[in-house]
């Protein structure tokens, strides 16, 4: 509990919920008749409604970003160390929108939602949303806004390649996209990896086909494994090493299945908090995305030719033990854009913590960052001058 | 199903079964009253017992590791590429001995086997054996067979962590320690992999506390997800895009949860086949045993020290792309080698495959491979002038 808010926090915050009447056609070929997106904002859109910034997120993540929502929450929001007053995401010259995606489990449409249609719950089947739908959704989002173009949009992994692919699809509605952790699409490692999460959800007897709700009940083990396979993928070796070594629990081997190693432990129970709250549908649905992000495919699988669509500058940034996202899979973006002629600048940080770097607040990766919003600053400066000019 | 077994192939062989009827104590403090050990030999023990060759098996691994158990076998053994007539480990020169390990699920004694001393099936109750305990196993089992000096204990990954503590406990037993593709202890991000397949597998319905086998069932979800995360490491990132890349299965998306890219399909496969063929409590056995391996906790955590007990010498070999063991986790055997004054020779092989290189016949890891196999032969020659003139 944080007895007093921290000065560089954004403080109390509260969510509100928007519903788009509209339906909204997917990439899968069904249509999602209407929708809510539930989103949380921090700091206030200027005149020209030009400082807007969408901060867009990763496979598990939510519209919560800074802030808290009562005294009593433990933690702030997830990216609370980028997102506030004097910090790089600076809610004193940025109004910061942040929304949960389609298919989530945080508040906006997604399988724990009725279904209009048929007035159940879509469980099951709610239709497969992609990066592409989400983008579409976030420009609807920012039409109700009125923000007719962000200053920025902005992510981490999942959220990076939202950031890509809205510089790909809306190329006039951003002026820069921030590549964080990113990949122009996934390995088969990383596919691999995510199937075995599938497999670990669905194959267990609480799955009930997706329809667990019904049920009463929930696949927690499945949930709570997938969680661990996906926990050490976000980590790195070193960042494990570091942290727990081969510390034992009880200061010698038990000889039996209990947790001899704290590794086992910490995974075993950051496996059974993330079951409890986290939705098993909207976990299936989140790492397809994941598996279907190529936005190269639309394009005779060019990077080169997607990205020429880009009009926007880009800061691209990777992890040097990030083994999820390799660096080299960041180059590959970076590559594709001076081949594209676009203006980058790219950065890889040292750093230990692996893929989980990019949510902490690393000091040089902190200055880059600081450096490059200042330059989006002035570019919001600009476009305010035009428009108190015309 | 091979039409002619090829000529460098040892040919059909038959494993054949040795009862111990010596209490065995163990690590862990508990006592195998008796046991018994299936093997395979290839080749002929010579006059002077010199040129005896033990391998020693990985995680999933057995006794068959070279030929056929018949002419309809679809495989040869897990090892054939290197054992056999002109091979590394020439069968025209070496007598090469080959086991299942204690706890194994492959003939010997283990938790499918029965305890003489309740008339039950072990199951969940076989004792915790360690690498320390199979390595006195197979010093009985050297005795039985009248070796009282391997001319090389030879292993890949598990077993390459065997041959090591081979030559720190029974440093007068063997004149040449080959470690390959291994590690002088897990790292906290291996035990974790270890431990999402014990979750996996204890979580399972299925395993019912580990008494399956009474209920006439087994924890296949459980084995199968267990063996897909494993695989996973096996492999390399590299070798997973040659191999699958992000080929799909239909040459489009579903959109549903079927499987979309060759790797998930490649995956459940190999999940699946598993699961049919080992062991459940075998597969917890054997993770446990990789995590406890540490051979330098006896030596107050000094691999130097524990190393210096060795009179052998020693061929140490990694792969560039296995990120199970990587190349630096054999560079600090190799360290701790040379501090300790011990003759090694170190290979580092370039190769794509990960984990799994050290199983096939790379050219480069053969030539290396064979060279020091001519050198042990030579040990072995010379260990009969000695035998004859004595």
């Amino acid at each position: 509990m944080p007895k007093t808010i921290p000065e560089d926090s954004v403080g109390l915050v509260e969510p509100q919920t928007l519903h788009f009447a509209k339906p909204l056609p997917l990439v899968c070929g069904r249509t999602l008749p209407s929708y809510d997106l539930i989103i949380e904002t921090y700091g206030e859109l200027n005149e020209s409604a030009s400082n807007g910034i969408l901060i867009c997120h990763a496979l598990s993540g939510h519209h919560h970003v800074a802030g808290y929502h009562s005294m009593d929450d433990r933690k702030p929001g997830w990216w609370d160390s980028a997102v506030g007053p004097g910090k790089p995401i600076d809610t004193d010259r940025f109004f910061v929108v942040a929304l949960n995606n389609l298919g989530g489990c945080h508040g906006s449409t997604g399988p724990n939602s009725t279904n209009p249609e048929t007035g159940e719950l879509y469980g099951p089947d709610f239709p497969m949303v992609t990066a592409k739908d989400w983008v579409v959704s976030q420009a609807r989002l920012a039409d109700r806004l009125g923000i007719q173009c962000w200053a920025a949009v902005i992510g981490g992994s999942l959220g990076g390649m939202q950031a890509m692919q809205w510089a790909i699809d809306f190329p006039d509605r951003l002026k820069h996209s921030l590549v964080i952790a990113a990949a122009p699409k996934l390995s088969a490692q990383n596919i691999a990896f995510n199937e075995v999460a599938r497999q670990a959800i669905s194959k267990d007897p609480g799955f009930h086909q997706g329809r667990y709700r019904e049920q009463e009940t929930i696949p927690k083990r499945g949930l709570m494994l997938a969680r661990m396979v996906g926990h050490i993928t976000y980590l790195s070796d070193d960042s494990m090493a570091d942290k727990f070594g081969r510390d034992l629990r009880k200061g010698k081997f038990s000889y039996d299945f209990d947790a001899d190693f704290e590794v086992e432990s910490y995974l075993r129970y950051q496996g059974e908090t993330f079951s409890e709250t986290f939705d098993a549908n909207t976990y299936l649905l989140m790492t397809k995305a994941l598996d279907y992000y190529d936005p190269a495919a639309d394009y005779d699988d060019d990077l080169v030719a997607a990205l020429s669509q880009a009009t926007c500058q880009f800061l691209v940034v990777s992890f040097t033990t990030d083994w999820r996202f390799s660096p080299q899979r960041s180059r590959e973006i970076v590559d594709a854009l001076i081949a594209a002629g676009k203006s980058v600048n790219y950065a890889e940080i040292e750093a230990a913590q692996g893929h989980d770097a990019f949510l902490i607040p690393i000091p040089r990766y902190m200055e880059i960052f600081n450096a490059y919003m200042d330059r989006v600053s002035s570019s919001v400066e600009k476009s305010e001058e035009v428009t108190n000019a015309s």
